[in-house]
């Protein structure tokens, strides 16, 4: 069907919203920026590094591929508004994969009020699926504000996708820790809450508690000692918890408990991160 | 040296401006967006697709990969303000090629006074490097109003990348057209300023004008009559100026003429493009 009749296909599966003061067909798209700032931040998929085809469907590609950006905008305190898409794809892809793909960056979105509003098909010998999220925020909360005394709060799951990873790895194809992996649940709305609650600190967990603590300590100038009780979880390994990215948890440092949320440490000071006061190392780095 | 030593050497070759309100480094960049709207568009550059390693240095990579989507802003009558870049490239990749390609990305940034302000760094088989610009716009020009009685203006070179890739396959590799080729240089002043001149629809001319003019023809239900005459360019062929891409030159729609751009057609009642009233096709579709 072409370029441009993809385009018109994917773009008929989208919806939009009032923050789109012009969507996808034009050479930009327009949106609203409240306050007169924009937070933005890209993430990259890439099959056969973030996903595989035969154990996600294209439409959890989506969602996951919406949720890693959306994810980033929470991070900040902020709320996603809009998401621009480039999808780069062998010729033979399926047109029904890149249309599932639209229905779940639709849908992830719709979980926040964001719309997607504009994007670029390409050629390539991968899928690769580049997602830009753009989003509204009032107080943003960066990764270097930690103080000692601080208590580290945690939203959403850790470890789950992981492990769903392993199992997948061992052909088991079903349950809720696979599902975790192919579609993670980011706590969007922790987000904005934890801003206004006052964090120092903020970030989600992409690459692994430990790794993503780790950045957020450096950043800070801190230590951060996690507490191994508090990281417990019936369902996952500690090892999971402490390692295990892509879930998109939310972690950030208070000066004080916020109700809701589970404490799983303190900021003290120091340097790196520890584990009921000993070093502890993990995480994942995408490019190796 | 790892994804975050490359993320941290890439950051260093980078320069921020006054708009940015928080810069790479963290789960998301913010950015000042005056007038409270942002211009945002992503557009995706795949090696062998849209450049190839052995003919364009990772610099001039850099400077067309934001060229294209800095043209897009401009093409809504916008100035850059932010770039988002999503780099997947193969784990062998020299790390001189990623630190080129930032200061290509960041020269052309200053053209407009934007700043690169975050991104993200995969691995993948193929080079695919995915921009996302945002901007600042004041009146913004779609592609939908153009009314038949307007005149037809270009802004910028068309058809002189195409000449050059055709050279590149014939082994000259050097030359203004090859330069054309490596490096577009799009009008980015003209599209503020054809907006504030009352412009009635406006586009880049990124898949050849023909093309490009096509879908303004159809979006503003129009015909679109061009003049050979005043097309002619000593440099390049007809052919090349009606169905060459990339250069991204500006073309936009006009009550009246505006000094300083050429006028190379006129809108008329109907449907479609001509040439001296002749139907005519061209342009160049990546998805195939």
């Amino acid at each position: 069907m072409g370029e441009f009749g993809l385009i018109a296909a994917l773009t008929a599966r989208l919806t939009q919203t009032d923050a789109v003061l012009l969507g996808p067909g034009d050479d930009a798209a327009v949106v609203a920026t409240p306050g007169g700032r924009v937070v933005a931040t890209t993430d990259v998929l890439v099959e056969g590094v973030h996903f595989r085809r035969d154990w996600s469907s294209a439409y959890d590609v989506g969602r996951k591929a919406a949720a890693a950006s959306l994810a980033d905008v929470a991070a900040m305190g902020g709320v996603g508004t809009a998401l621009l898409v480039g999808l780069a794809a062998p010729a033979d892809l399926p047109l029904q994969w890149a249309l599932d793909l639209a229905d779940g960056l639709r849908d992830e979105c719709d979980l926040v009020g964001a719309a997607v509003v504009g994007g670029d098909t390409v050629a390539a010998e991968q899928v690769v699926v580049s997602v830009t999220a753009l989003g509204a925020v009032d107080r943003w909360v960066t990764r270097t504000g930690a103080r000692p005394g601080d208590l580290v709060l945690v939203a959403g799951r850790l470890g789950h996708s992981a492990a769903g990873l392993r199992l997948l790895r061992q052909d088991v194809t079903e349950g809720p820790l696979v599902d975790a992996h192919r579609r993670p649940q980011p706590p969007y709305a922790a987000g904005p809450l934890l801003a206004a609650a006052g964090a120092t600190a903020m970030c989600d967990v992409s690459d692994g508690l430990v790794s993503d603590l780790g950045h957020l300590a450096a950043g800070s100038g801190v230590r951060i000692d996690l507490d191994s009780a508090a990281l417990h979880d019936p369902d996952v390994t500690l090892d999971d918890v402490l390692s295990g990215g892509e879930d998109h948890g939310l972690v950030a440092t208070v000066p004080a408990a916020v109700d809701g949320f589970r404490v799983i440490g303190r900021v003290l000071e120091g340097e790196g991160v520890t584990l009921d006061g000993e070093p502890v190392e993990g995480g994942w780095e995408h490019w190796r």
